[in-house]
């Protein structure tokens, strides 16, 4: 077993001092605390919201990872203890396979299913199912013990990824896991570790380490820096030395372009963009060069076993997706989604875990065909889309272009969504542009829970609507995604702190309040005891009970909800 | 008539110079110029984007207006003649109702019919058949003389609604003019006015006069200040003169909210947000406090003879809307809806134009059924919709929470969106809130223009597309919805202007270029003549024929929009 890695993070300068440059986390999300839910004895971290107006704590899905860590020492090995047992327990009987589908298929509960079960508020019985059967995965390296494990599947909440990685152009390790820390305060649930530069090894160590959400990587680039930039020189031996490489550090999920077959790459040929992934054009050359068949596909056996050793998942990379709009659904997206679907099955037969990468530049009215052909060629395997992009016309903007695709395709089924900052086409995401991504996207992950009709999903947009409604600001600011920028934006133009107690807002002033009016009518009515809706309904006559019948469900939801009014 | 309306403009200061404070269009749109389609007559502006690389260049939407008047004179009366003309006809034959859907039910094409044909790429008799039917609407009164007109309606482009005006608490009326032409300049093609302040009938004025786009209003807000803000003062009488008094200043549509009848209300009673619409809280506060039905309701022909003496269209105001996803598509809500689909067809009788107003706040999987029930209540008058905001937990952000369900509704065939700034809920809008809050709409009109596969959207996608594939970087930045902060964005790292002709971008670097490596593959192919592809072809047998019968469509349609590659 690999250690805490502390040694190894020596790259890591102190000019941060020990936690880092970012403030501390009651600065970013005041009149909150972080609690423990348990079931005897595995401890999952939630976020407790409080509020004010007689209401309850709420409590929200946490993916900050622990609090005060000197990022040159990285997270403490939470996971340590399980893995040791699983080791001892795998090496009397044998067992080289670690993944959380074998001990699933085996019937067994493992402390990550009963983590995850806690953490999405279902039995550890129902996630060890979907694992099973494929329809979720638990990216969870056995050397990742900093890992608070986490479920992708459509049966669950939608999870977010984000990209960081420095390039050859720019950006420090510091840097880096600053981003990573940064990403997860947002909201990240998983991160990808995309950089090319010459400290590629070392930045990924240092993320690692400090990282409670799974780490996903693109193998291929360290590849492509070993052989200095020429994928001809490419080969399957380097590509399993740099995947064991990165196993052994505990990447927890691999993108492989698996799926770019020798037959695919004529279709792209009259595309608007071609080919786009980065994985993608670089098999797409060595296959033209070598004439030969995508060493990925033919020796993707000898993949999966590297990955079952440690339990890798894969998430199958989709390097033929659209770059545009014009290229959507076309036939090399689809024929490259009908081989990852093959090779699907393949890893099952290991059982490994796998998920399916997906665009990309989609239109809203394919997004859905996009989704279900998915699901039928892929076996239900989850899906996980970049964006999608419903328009191309909006650089500096994407992360809005993509946040409305990412919503659609997440409540037809798609299980994360991997962000698109405002910087995507144009540069690389500076802390701000991190920021502004990830929050899109919990926007569209959250709206795709409300339209799944996710049990839960709505407690905390009630509560901040209840608040809203009874002019509780504070509680307001607090409830939403980023309480400091609500609170910051009233305060621009109400920035008295009476006003945070004033029965009405900026937008309409005292007098054009119509929640006060409505506050005001219902007040009005309750004078009178309920004599004023009893005339009023009785002047109905049979339209009142009419109306009283057919909405009479919704008003008993809406109670049920806890209306403060 | 009214005149140019000049000498009313002197509450506008010249500290803002002739021009206001904007700067020159050429600054935010650089490679663009301004120029006119016509049908020999009617002369309709658009705007050219330069395009390299031996493209032609790529006509846009225009929404910016004439350039470089005095804000202090307003715009030239580009309908004077027509409208001059209009009047004296209808003298003669004793006709006093100038609606464009009663010229269109006569058979007759306006002026303002053959604009926004040439505007929209469509026949005339289209837009007059389309009008006849009440299924769009060209909102356009006949004092607004400046009006460069437009149409509203599921057949033709979605529009995008920009709020402006001051409240009691902030703002000036400069500001507000200036506002309004910053919020075309990004593409708003009606602006509302929704002032409360004192200044009121001054600054709709200096608004009218200069906005080539219809101007909307609520006019029971005035009404509420001529009552010195008690809603129980109100009456119709008091309100036909506020009507008269803005129809006079050229508004082109207003909101009434004539669906808040008294049976309404107890079904709001046990809502999680109540009344959230001021207007239809202000009505609510009537109605109970007289006991009485709502005046707009009963004495709606009354308000219909004034809509139709100027053609003012109807905004049928949504004062029971959600204010919260608990509250989405209640029966509220619906009862109302069914109420304007009443009203909707009292207003044909008259001829008077008609959209209707939607919300608010709606979870994804609501929204279909909303938009369906609007056409099916109301008879496929347009539906105009404010965001709706997919979740409630997005203060702040709201203008991408709300982008997501607008793009929803536009592509369920919702014909205008009514824009939210990241402000919402918190405060008054300032510019950048404004811009913000316009270009998050045009991504969302225009992603619901492509869903729809309105005839010509993607052409604009295609365009950037291909510079993007192309590395034609400042062809794809002037190709973007906002060219500087594209521009600006990719220079933050890699800011030389020789990056601007690199073959690569600062995300991969020179060496991971996946757009560099595919075409490099494809100049390989190439340099081989076809023989690489003829070569993978013959080494594909049944699979190659296969994959080319099924795709060779998509090819075809991919070499019609001209790609560059």
């Amino acid at each position: 077993m690999t250690g805490n890695g502390n040694s190894r993070l020596n790259v890591l300068s102190d000019r941060n001092g020990s936690d880092g440059t970012l403030p501390p986390l009651e600065q970013d999300f005041p009149s909150s605390r972080k609690v423990f839910i348990s079931d005897g004895e595995i401890q999952v971290p939630m976020r407790e919201i409080i509020i004010s107006g007689g209401e309850p704590p709420l409590r929200v899905y946490d993916t900050t990872g622990p609090q005060g860590y000197d990022v040159r020492q990285g997270l403490p090995p939470l996971r340590q203890p399980w893995i040791e047992r699983r080791l001892r327990e795998a090496k009397r009987r044998g067992d080289g396979n670690f993944t959380q589908m074998h001990y699933a298929r085996r019937g067994e509960i493992t402390e990550e299913m009963r983590f995850v079960a806690l953490r999405e508020g279902v039995s550890p019985e129902f996630v060890r199912d979907e694992v099973a059967r494929g329809r979720a995965i638990i990216p969870a390296n056995i050397r990742h013990l900093e890992l608070e494990p986490m479920i992708i599947g459509r049966n669950f909440l939608v999870k977010v990824n984000a990209n960081i990685g420095n390039s050859a152009l720019s950006s420090s390790i510091e840097e880096e896991v600053e981003k990573m820390r940064w990403a997860i305060r947002w909201g990240a649930d998983t991160v990808m570790d995309l950089s090319t530069g010459p400290d590629i090894h070392q930045t990924r160590e240092a993320i690692l380490r400090n990282s409670p959400v799974p780490v996903g990587t693109v193998p291929i680039y360290q590849c492509l820096e070993k052989v200095r930039g020429r994928p001809e020189k490419l080969s399957i031996d380097l590509f399993l030395d740099t995947l064991i490489e990165q196993a052994e550090q505990g990447v927890d999920y691999f993108t492989i372009h698996a799926g770019v077959l020798l037959r695919h790459i004529p279709l792209t040929q009259r595309r608007v963009t071609g080919i786009v992934s980065r994985g993608g054009s670089i098999m797409a050359k060595w296959c033209l060069y070598h004439h030969r068949e995508n060493f990925l596909y033919t020796e993707f056996e000898r993949i999966c076993e590297v990955m079952k050793r440690y339990d890798v998942s894969f998430s199958l990379g989709d390097g033929l997706r659209p770059g545009s709009i014009a290229d959507a659904n076309d036939e090399a997206q689809l024929a490259e989604l009908r081989t990852l679907g093959e090779l699907t099955e393949i890893a099952w037969k290991h059982d490994v875990q796998v998920m399916i990468e997906g665009p990309g530049h989609v239109p809203m009215h394919k997004i859905k065909e996009n989704v279900d052909l998915q699901m039928q060629l892929c076996h239900e395997a989850p899906f996980y889309t970049l964006g999608p992009l419903v328009t191309d016309i909006a650089p500096g903007y994407d992360h809005i272009a993509s946040a409305i695709g990412a919503a659609l395709i997440g409540w037809h089924g798609t299980a994360m969504l991997c962000y698109v900052t405002p910087k995507e086409h144009l540069g690389l995401p500076n802390r701000e542009d991190v920021k502004a991504g990830v929050i899109a996207y919990r926007i569209a992950a959250h709206a795709a829970d409300l339209a799944k009709g996710h049990p839960g999903a709505q407690a905390r947009d009630d509560a901040l609507s209840r608040a809203r409604f009874a002019f509780r600001w504070k509680d307001q600011f607090n409830l939403s995604l980023d309480p400091t920028t609500a609170r910051a934006f009233h305060d621009e133009t109400l920035p008295a702190e009476a006003a945070k107690q004033a029965h009405f807002c900026s937008m309409c002033g005292p007098r054009f309040c119509s929640m006060k009016i409505t506050q005001e009518v219902r007040e009005y009515a309750a004078a009178r005891g309920l004599k004023e809706e009893e005339a009023l309904q009785a002047g109905l006559a049979d339209k009142a009970r009419e109306f009283r019948q057919s909405g009479g469900e919704l008003y008993r939801a809406a109670e049920e909800a806890g209306g403060a009014c």
